[in-house]
């Protein structure tokens, strides 16, 4: 069984690479505490004898044999890289859980019948760069390495500069690694499961999620000569799409829509704004039910832009759609939990992950443990000491049923 | 008479320092352009013979000897610095249509019964030190030099770190040079004098103006997981504030509002906004209107706020009120328009002023051309050869009929 307090202190430790004041972790994806977490990994991993191995965006497997190493290595894993204001846990507790795992195998000098493997994806905020969970997606092929190369930061670095700052991109080709089944332990970052006092969600799927790009076109002119009725604004423009946003995501149940982004030009206190651009992020598990809000998005935004004078574009940049997780996994977390006498529900993710990239080529499921108030993408995210021994403990044994049958 | 062609080649050729790729100018106050248009100006007043002295904050004036130098020296000018997106003529066409004057009166070797006096005052636009006109603010006595010091930047920097970057902190001191009276010429930058056919605008005053830092927080949540029910969303908060405050100015004939900068915290696609920070600009020709207006937007925020849940404030930073002219110094721009034949119309300003400062200290007034459609702070921004020019002329009849009397 696994050692809840080497897990914490691993936690605790890797959180002072991009640590904050407020108790988060600003650790952008390809920036130097990337690297520098990345160097830990494969030091960790190394030194538990598994051979550690970088592909070409970046995605980093540390395969820990088994008996027959013809058969694909079971995978578990997440990531190491966080929001700007980020908290301790989102992904980071699903990588040094699988490092825990891996830790109590070699102490125990278990042997798996199928190789088992660690990985720790690339880019799967997508603050940085967008889209979220890019390193997956090129790995399950939904992405190619030139569309991963040329994804640009907000300020214009590209993805391939990045990685090759940080002298990590690898020779592993890409999509090369095969992967047997893969199992992933998050938090939740939601409320549901500290609601109902659970402490494993059985993660049966991912809801669909879609980004868009806003641009709208106004006209420059001074704050103080302009009369109100001349004026092109882009911004109230803008305004009225984020309340448009809103609106959407609350007339269809089940959805979610967030503008996290926002920025005008030319940005002068005494000048109408000519230019605004914003993002949107819409979520719904069902992919119907997205295109209805998106429509209803659309001509929102064609209404505005009639009623204020300026022009529009919405552009749909990422559409990953709902993902149901594969029976078997599901299983074998279900059955894990259910031995331990876990508390346990199934769950629908609200985020994204890379389990719902890999879960188009291979067997996939997701272990969820509660997050205090429900609170992610926060630097107040918290998890308890227990909920994340219980989780590493479920992913160990959920892997070790999974390698069994 | 002065030589037109002279002034429109004066601005051509100064256009080119920090001039962007669509006809504007990016010169923004105490950067690298300013510096270089600044030694430009000093090279030029020195070579026709005018002593040019700096002060404390960067403000430049250029003297050129009277009959009886003991009287306070008739200033003329403007401002070298624009906005980030600006045009060819705010500012730079008084100052420069000033320089022509001097030329003219060098040519003609006239003498002036007082001195006459061209100022480049620093940062008028305000654009990158909130606020507006703080050089003439400081030399009329409005803000203290401390004050003026401690501005930032958006990136932080401080006008302290700025002027001594360029070498453009003088030492003459605050105040210390007298204004006898003060004439500045510029671009309408609205489009009344266009739209009524009129040459010359006679200014008779400057509307009131507040500036106001609004910052919203609320929390911040993903963008996934978390329930519409549960957000507590600083953006949308900010977007119904946007709102409140155009329909505030619509609801108050002559009122103008603007917001022309916003900000999200922590800006990622994937993250609801934890906060808000937006700036305000306020204008109406009266302070009562003014009022009116600022506790109707005040209403709107905590509405707002206790709505989307969030908190927020309004910090008035900047209030100039209205200001009226010298009826001694409108007349001198009345009678040289009239005497010169040009049609004109007597006119409030709705852009603020370096004029408007001085007028606090010393009889002030000023005169307009018209710009192309009324656009300004745009880099579309035009004004004609012939209106420049007539302004131009306008300027030194006023300024050698007020030194007449
Ligand atoms: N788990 C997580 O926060 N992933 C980032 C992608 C998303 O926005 O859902
Ligand atoms: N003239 C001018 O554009 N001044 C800048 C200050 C203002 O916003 O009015």
């Amino acid at each position: 069984s696994i050692d809840a307090k080497r897990l914490w202190s691993d936690l605790m430790e890797t959180a002072r690479i991009g640590g904050t004041a407020k108790g988060g972790i600003r650790r952008l994806t390809l920036g130097e505490e990337d690297r520098r977490v990345r160097d830990w990994f494969r030091a960790e991993c190394e030194s538990l004898g598994c051979s550690v191995h970088v592909d070409e965006v970046g995605n980093m497997f540390a395969i820990r044999p088994g008996r027959n190493n013809a058969l694909p290595p079971i995978a578990m894993g997440s990531h190491l890289d966080t929001q700007p204001t980020g908290g301790k846990f989102d992904g980071v507790l699903g990588v040094l859980a699988g490092l825990e795992c891996l830790r109590t195998l070699h102490a125990a000098d278990y042997e798996t019948h199928a190789p088992v493997m660690l990985v720790n994806w690339t880019n799967e905020e997508g603050s940085r760069f967008a889209p979220a969970m890019l390193g997956s997606g090129v790995h399950a092929g939904v992405f190619d390495r030139t569309y991963a190369d040329t994804r640009k930061d907000g300020e214009g670095v590209s993805f391939a500069e990045a990685i090759e700052a940080i002298s990590y991109r690898g020779e592993v080709g890409i999509g090369s690694t095969p992967i047997g089944a893969m199992f992933e332990l998050h938090i939740e970052q939601g409320p549901i499961l500290e609601a109902e006092g659970d402490t494993i969600g059985v993660v049966t799927g991912v809801q669909g999620m879609r980004w868009y790009d806003v641009e709208i076109t106004g006209r420059e002119s001074h704050a103080g000569s302009t009369p109100m009725a001349m004026r092109r604004d882009a911004l109230p423009a803008a305004a009225a799409l984020v309340l448009a946003v809103q609106a959407a995501a609350r007339a269809c149940p089940g959805a979610v829509a967030t503008v996290g982004t926002i920025a005008v030009h030319p940005g002068s206190r005494n000048v109408i704004p000519g230019a605004a651009s914003l993002s949107v992020d819409l979520r719904h598990p069902d992919a119907g039910a997205l295109d209805g809000t998106e429509a209803a998005i659309e001509q929102a935004l064609a209404a505005i832009c009639a009623e204020h004078g300026v022009t529009g574009t919405l552009t749909r940049i990422w559409d990953s759609p709902p993902v149901p997780f594969d029976p078997g996994c599901i299983a074998s977390v279900r059955d894990a939990a259910g031995s331990l006498g876990y508390r346990m529900r199934d769950i629908v993710s609200g985020a994204g992950h890379d389990a719902a990239y890999i879960a188009r080529i291979a067997p996939t499921a997701m272990i969820f443990v509660p997050c205090a108030g429900g609170l992610s993408h926060n630097e107040a995210e918290d998890a308890s000491f227990e909920d994340c021994g219980a989780g590493a403990q479920v992913l160990l044994q959920a892997v070790l049923d999974y390698d069994r049958r």
